[in-house]
């Protein structure tokens, strides 16, 4: 089983890689980017093939490891 | 409308920051981790509301910009 996960930042803090990545489409001449946040895309391939099982790993696997839950969000899927 | 972009390493790609998050998951006590891949996850506010022009607008920005298509992949999906 595979978990996609997303991490991103919390509304409100500060992102100067989206910020950057965002002045370089104008430089590059993109118009109309209102807005650019990064964040960070992991997939993890689980031995697991229980869903609840695998979700609850998941989730420890967010909290203690990949994400900072003090400034930034998780959300992931989970496919066969 | 806003572009939800994931840009992942492709197949094949030696990916040593997923390894490094493998090892440390191992370490932590996780069992049954097979894998791991590390990639970017990009969100992009556009002002263009047409989804033709700004799917685009999105693939342009990605071979330009965020992700080397050489060595990633990428795709993306539009919310408005």
């Amino acid at each position: 089983m595979k978990a996609r996960i997303k991490i991103t930042l919390k509304t409100g803090v500060l992102d100067p890689q989206g910020k950057a990545i965002q002045h370089a489409l104008t430089g590059l001449g993109f118009a109309g980017i209102n807005d650019v946040r990064q964040g960070k895309y992991i997939e993890v391939d689980l031995a697991d093939t229980a869903e609840p099982a695998a979700r609850e790993k998941v989730d420890r696997i967010c909290k203690d490891l990949l994400a900072n839950t003090v400034i930034e969000n998780y959300s992931y899927e989970l496919v066969p």
